[in-house]
């Protein structure tokens, strides 16, 4: 993907790494950059003391390729036993968007990217439902709907989920408000690489029409969490919080347009920061790397 | 409490009246108003379209006393049934403090109460420990402890509680980290009386540690909710929430002590409007009038 | 505009009154509306110490016409001297947008307005430049473009503001990013009924790119105000404003584009609170009625 | 100040350098804690684009003692013409309070120190008034006051804190809500370890009675600024910022309250930050390592 780039051109690379925590390692990473010429600008790191795990991610200036990059680091990699990535700061990800009806996360995400603020390619959103289109079609990003109405178009629709996972090359599955449960198959296979945002109210409210219970129940404070997406409902690894006061004189309506905006906040904020790497998991945890 | 005030002064009163919602309530409320000489320098009002209540707070200029102002509206709170207060803006609330070992909420609720800013009167800080006898010393209030160590101790202090809330002419209980639960009879005696402070997560946790729980599924956001005590433990109406934003570096411990900041304050909160009458109940909804 | 509306309609009305404070007005205007047959569902009142002026605005239910209601009101409006509006609650308020290049705040409002988040009408976005002619029709709001180069071609694009303004009887000029300075003569034809968004910054900085030297000096909270035009630039009453967190480690750039967010989501709430007949002006404060 | 711990215990050591960036900087540091045997707990670095500084902030376990640890540091410090700190992790800092009437700060500090959330010494609080005894002495700190009335006993006050500042080898000197301004030569001698706290308005307000100032012209946000001091009056770099909401309802005294806590948090967050090595200059802006 820099193939373009001429092969003397300072580079911006973003690299990630995690291993079992030990003495040495930042030694040995340094001193890896240093042999390809690198210069870190920016440098965070994290030791977990509930899983013994060491977390790094570094932003490196350096003349060589990926290759040379990636050559310098094999063997600290491979001492160390690390999970790596390395990237091009900048880089857009290759982003799937699933929909429904709800246009506020969709038209959040789309407005951002566009005004150059969130790195993401978006090449296709698919919806099990037609009414968002003019507003896709507005940005100029393919949309596709598939109707789901029982368990074989469920299916449909998850299979063309992953085909179009495979032709996209997709990097980062968003459920902007796609408002039906993945198959645990389906969160089985895009574990660590799907996001989902739901409302999140203080205290918690099962079951169906929270901000109704919400309203109920009288609370002070509405917000939003985006998470990992796993096959245990609305538990995954959380990435992002945020919350809005309310009082009593807020119907319920209100509420719900109120965490609208929070959803499509805190959504784009939890996306764009896994676009630039900065989200880690560390077993039901996440580091985040702001 | 005002007998020392003369027949003449301009006294400043403030009324809550709540009865089922109709037309006319204002007109009527107001007429009576007008007719005691008062001016109205402050007024809230809301109609529940859960429960069919209408709530009215008001602040009132009048040079009457007590007795004239009741008089004037007495013929209103009958024909509309209302349930009704009358008290002078300002005066301080008869408060009983209950502790355990945790001194960040009691002394916020001292330092306020002392600075000026929380129109209390704490005739009391009773603890089931002792640890805090210096610290509420040094306010000059009052300290007692009366271990509780098995049901019958628990008895004692209960009964310690009501013989103090009848020997001060308490109106309120202020649940300052005391850690035992109340009993059903207690809980009854003093409902609509009684605030408790709790920590609040996103999501919520059940069980012994939540701090430690929060810590290990990773939340953003951690923050504390002063409720009404009632029978059915930490879900009695909310009064106030506050939540602060932390990352994947705090420890169990450390968020411990941001935690306790925002009890503090969120309890103090709480505690300062039910003193001004900004707090009423509609079923396990508060109105809160600030 | 409410003519077809069957006469028997339960119509809501939105009410708002404004006075020198004295006694009794609250009997009043509630007796008003009791002949009427109105009930009161919502009230706010407040007294200004600074200014010796008493506001209120009532939501009422009334089976009347506008023209009963308001012959109801009559005597009471003429006794007190009372600056007053009647209208209807969620009728969209007529409403022109200024803009120039920057399409955050056009693209909020344009897209509450169509979520239903935002009761405007927008017959016309005018802009200097052609920039947003695209993400306005997008919206099928109509979209001009004048360009402003010189004295002449700044009169002449006032000129179009004035007539747009009669042409579609506009209640809310808003300057959604517009960055000329209207002139005295625009400023004093608009008072009142023209709201601007500028960023924000603790300390204030004057003079050029303010986010490049709230950068230099290392701010740890950048914000947004809207607040009403005047000739006194960015010194009219203010409306909304609201912060957020920053760090050292943000570029100028990227304070854009946090700021823009402030200035999106603060605009659209002075826009959405002017349009429902919450804000009020006392001198150089303005009252909001949340 | 380790002297009574034992040489084979795993000390835990923060550690601060700064120098002109380049590349190569990280492996050298990391290359001399690893002779010295050490783990990198926390990393945290910086390098500015306004300055060309690079910043750096790590926490070491290392079972050695403090003059090995400076020894394995020393060629790097001296070849990167660094400025370093070491320090343990935890050690209080030794911190002189000034005050004046006002006690919010001082006691937030206090009650912080003595609740294990601060990590400061404080042998002694010095004020201007005589006012805060009883609340400092509560907390057991030593308090002495000297009045200040014209130049002379200013100098005498300012000649104290000197004294002070090497009779207990003085870290760092907190003012908390001071209310003289300190002499240029006061200023120059404190330089960088000297915090100030002051309220904050958006937009700002000069001249005297501040709150009153914002009251006037209705501003909703109020809050708090922590810098460091300067000559240069309330224009030091800035350590910390909160705000909070207000609406026009407030009265001017309101307004204090509210902003009196909004100055004990920031100020007690910006110490916290100081006594742990996460505050770092450049130029006129803080780098925070949170």
């Amino acid at each position: 993907m820099n193939s373009s780039l001429p092969a003397s051109a300072h580079n911006h690379w973003v690299i990630t790494l995690v291993c079992a925590d030990q003495p040495g390692i930042v030694h040995a990473v340094s001193g890896a950059i240093v042999s390809a010429h690198g210069n870190i600008t920016e440098s965070q790191q994290f030791s977990s003391a509930d899983t013994g795990r060491f977390f790094i991610r570094l932003q490196v200036e350096s003349p060589t390729d990926r290759a040379t990059l990636q050559a310098a680091l094999a063997p600290v990699i491979a001492r160390y036993d690390m999970h790596s990535t390395i990237d091009i700061v900048g880089r857009p990800l290759r982003t799937l968007v699933l929909a429904s009806t709800a246009g506020h996360c969709v038209n959040d995400l789309l407005f951002r990217q566009r005004a150059g603020q969130l790195a993401v390619d978006i090449p296709l959103v698919l919806s099990n439902h037609g009414t968002l289109r003019d507003l896709v079609g507005f940005y100029s990003v393919p949309f596709e709907s598939l109707p789901i109405t029982d368990a074989a178009s469920k299916t449909a629709f998850e299979s063309r989920v992953i085909e179009a996972v495979d032709e996209h090359d997709i990097e980062l599955v968003v459920l902007a408000r796609y408002m039906q449960i993945l198959s645990p198959e389906l969160c089985a296979r895009l574990e660590g690489r799907a996001i989902n945002i739901h409302h999140s109210f203080l205290p918690g409210f099962k079951g169906a029409n929270p901000y109704r219970q919400a309203h109920a129940r009288g609370v002070k404070l509405i917000g939003a969490t985006a998470h990992f997406v796993t096959s245990d409902l609305d538990e995954g690894p959380i990435i992002e919080q945020n919350v809005v006061r309310v009082d009593h004189s807020r119907s319920a309506n209100e509420l719900v347009a109120i965490g609208q905006d929070e959803e499509s906040r805190t959504l784009s904020q939890a996306v764009k920061w896994f676009a630039e790497n900065r989200v880690l998991q560390d077993g039901v945890r996440t580091i985040i790397f702001k």
